[in-house]
């Protein structure tokens, strides 16, 4: 852990307390300027809608989230821009030249599986810290959560084929590339071909040879012979510059039997990038296996996703690893990841006083107050069953029938017995000090393949997957109702 | 322009080198164990297909890519890192420790609209050095452009009204925010809401408030009363907190009236964040002219894009500014832009050898050789007629009758006269030296402007635009059907 942190500060040691939406300032220097200056807040960051209409989405981005709170202080030069830019006053500079991150913050740890409406990190902090950390943590956990969940729907649909990660060149930037290395780890690719995030994040890098190594040379079989002789140990040769069964493969042969042969080695694999997929590995595996190289794996690697990967094993295509680029890297068919951060209450002399946004589109419409949310299992089975919000001061007793209900038609009610029930988010900071101690990034992994394990299969489908239900405890809802009428009056 | 990179350099001063494709090492390693070691290289970038079916693309991210270059270096720890992953030899590791770029780059610049199959970038280089670079070239130039062409799309059809960058909150990544933002303003919007954008690229940030402002006061009245007073110079009011023709304008109207006419001031504006946009605008419209508003702006943000924007304003909603979020800085109908990086010639002896990468798909075979991009103007209206390829010893003579044709339907002719032949690309490293002074920012943005209006209008329509020429020289079509006859045999 400490040679990990380490790491990523020698490769990317950036002060990102700039990177917030000017609107953040403009509101702290309106707070400062106002009696309401050290009001305490508290904040839900949660999202809406899983992308692609999954059962639900993977949790990414913590650790990079709590060092960016960790190191948040403006320089002399962010305080000089600020002067220039707007009038705010020199009472509010300064205070912004000693500010630091002194609150509280919770959160659900990364690789967990996370639904709709379910706080994901809740801040409690005086109003402008609070203010400013908005567009951070969205940023962060929005990008990598988006990233993971795209991954791991990648992972599951692949069957226990590994997922490589190839997309940098098409990713959204260098952080897209970097972090979102890191994110489809966390969501089950088993590497990356981005260098540098194996740096950073210990996660295995890999790659062999691209198209341009092939026309380097006179011949596909001088480029095969070269890079045999070069990587005898770890020989993975790219089959489809010129034709896959009539030139690929037929020169691989060659060179397994002429060059490795002899050196008593084997062959670790073939690429095939473009074409198609299931008529082209089925060809291959036949050739392959003829000449003897049953054990030459094959590698897939042409703009692929979680679509396709499902048609061509439907199709019978034979294939031993993927290799997922640019559709993975971007999250091409949803590539927005919509979380949001709402205030949810404020505290007067020590009073919590919840917050309510309304909205004519009823999903829209917030969940008030200082809130605590809980995952309930099946004693039995050890499978999640629902979650459950209630107000910080409650408590649910697993050793009694617990009954959830839908929050419009509370008719639909559930008892729930046998069960263990477990907050969901863990303490991240207190009073400014981080007290929580990230996981390796193979634990974080590792505990998402687990986590997901305890959701039931109909949430795993594509297609219409099952609704998980997040509902309200009895005190929260009533609060809520209170608040929607009060306002609407 | 001093001022401009010491800014970039002071808040990202990351040495970017390692964000490479791990094939890159073992590519080069490959090269620096055979006889080839010291082979000149030319790479083409260029892309396929313009996003969202539209008429044209525009170029971005070259200063970004010129930084990279200039910063190329392995640190101890990168070379410390590569000895413990693979078998490379301490020779290779020794010329990673000292490897600059020594190599020429041309590129087309910034903000020129650009057209498949036409090089944005042309590499010559020693083969290692042109292969390690492959990764941050595509994915500096992809990321950037992508999110240029969707801003310019999406500016185009605001008819005028100015549009604003809203959507650090859902980038992907940090530098999707950061450089997604720059992007943005090359491609036409007025500003953005990322700060350290402004800090960075001298590109106007703004920014007023969030509903937490008004969620934190008692009442929506009370939150506009309190922001009215601290920025009575710049007043701009969320007005869909609660209800907006309700209570969000009427207490708006209120606090115009009873906190800013005392002053002598007027307000600036209102923004609407969701709802139906084209009847809230008419309403508000209304409800501000009869309070004697009407100098009032009004301002929309809500998940807005190309296709939304176009939609409300054919139905006469009222709208001064846009503000654009998740949907812009992500791309999101698009997210991906299919910028690849081919090996098009290698010196041997002096000679250039010109390479082909052949396909099925016969839009995936490359232009072969060392190649310069034309555009060809119409004299009289300025208009750009085509994009021509021709080898590197080519010349156009605009003085004379040219007739570019179709690659594959030869037959299909144009002949061209009284007209002027341009170079598209600038030489941007000599020897490994930049030779390339970048333009500011502004003048990037007013240069696309420019260049966009030397476009025929058919290239600028959404459905099924024009299909612009981008053809080969009668050299360059030669050597490229002698190479596939070749190559297919």
């Amino acid at each position: 852990m400490e040679k990990h942190f380490k790491n990523i500060d020698w490769k990317d040691n950036r002060n990102l307390t700039m990177l917030t939406d000017f609107y953040e300032f403009t509101m702290m220097n309106g707070f400062f300027n106002s009696e309401f200056r050290d009001t305490i807040g508290y904040f839900d960051m949660f999202f809406r809608k899983v992308p692609e209409n999954g059962g639900f989405a993977v949790m990414a981005g913590l650790e990079q989230l709590i060092k960016y709170v960790q190191s948040i202080h403006f320089d002399e030069e962010d305080i000089d821009y600020l002067r220039k830019k707007t009038n705010f006053n020199e009472e509010f500079l300064t205070y912004l030249k000693e500010l630091k991150f002194t609150g509280d913050i919770w959160a659900i740890p990364e690789g967990t599986p996370i639904f709709p409406g379910v706080p994901l990190v809740t801040v409690r902090a005086p109003i402008m810290e609070a203010q400013l950390l908005e567009t951070m943590i969205l940023l962060t956990v929005n990008h990598q959560s988006l990233i993971a969940t795209k991954a791991n729907r990648i992972v599951r649909v692949a069957e226990g084929r590994p997922v490589f990660e190839f997309g940098s060149r098409r990713a959204q930037g260098y952080d897209g590339a970097i972090y979102g290395a890191r994110a489809a780890y966390i969501g089950g690719c088993a590497g990356t071909a981005c260098t540098v995030a194996e740096e950073m994040f210990q996660l295995p890098a890999m790659g062999t040879m691209a198209h341009s190594w092939i026309m380097f040379f006179e011949t596909e079989y001088d480029a095969f012979k070269t890079w045999a002789e070069t990587y005898p140990d770890d020989c993975y040769l790219l089959v489809d510059t010129y034709n896959v069964l009539k030139s690929g493969i037929p020169n691989a042969i060659r060179v397994f039997d002429e060059v490795l042969k002899p050196m008593g080695k084997r062959p670790k694999g073939i690429r095939i990038d473009s074409g198609d997929i299931t008529y082209l590995t089925k060809e291959c595996r036949k050739m392959l296996d003829k000449a003897g190289y049953e054990d030459c794996k094959i590698t897939v690697s042409n703009s692929l996703d979680e679509y396709i990967i499902k048609d061509v094993i439907s199709q019978g295509a034979v294939i031993d690893s993927f290799g997922v680029g640019e559709r993975l890297i971007t999250s091409k068919s949803e590539a927005v990841f919509g979380g949001v951060y709402k205030l949810a209450a404020i505290e007067k002399d020590g009073e919590i006083i919840p917050k309510i946004k309304l909205s004519e589109n009823e999903a829209k419409t917030t969940n008030p107050g200082f809130k605590v949310p809980w995952r309930l299992f099946d004693k039995e089975t050890g499978n999640a069953i629902a979650d459950v919000l209630t107000l910080n001061n409650e408590n649910i007793d697993d050793d009694k029938e617990y009954v959830i209900f839908d929050e419009i038609y509370t008719y639909k009610k559930k008892k729930i017995n046998n069960f263990v029930a477990k907050k969901l988010q863990e303490p991240i900071f207190k009073s400014g000090e981080c007290v929580y101690k990230c996981p390796s990034l193979e634990e974080i992994k590792n505990y998402c393949k687990d986590q997901i394990n305890t959701l039931w299969p109909e949430l795993l489908r594509f297609e219409n997957p099952h609704k998980y239900y997040v509902d309200l405890s009895k005190d929260l809802w009533k609060l809520k109702f209170q608040l929607i009428e009060r306002n609407s009056n």
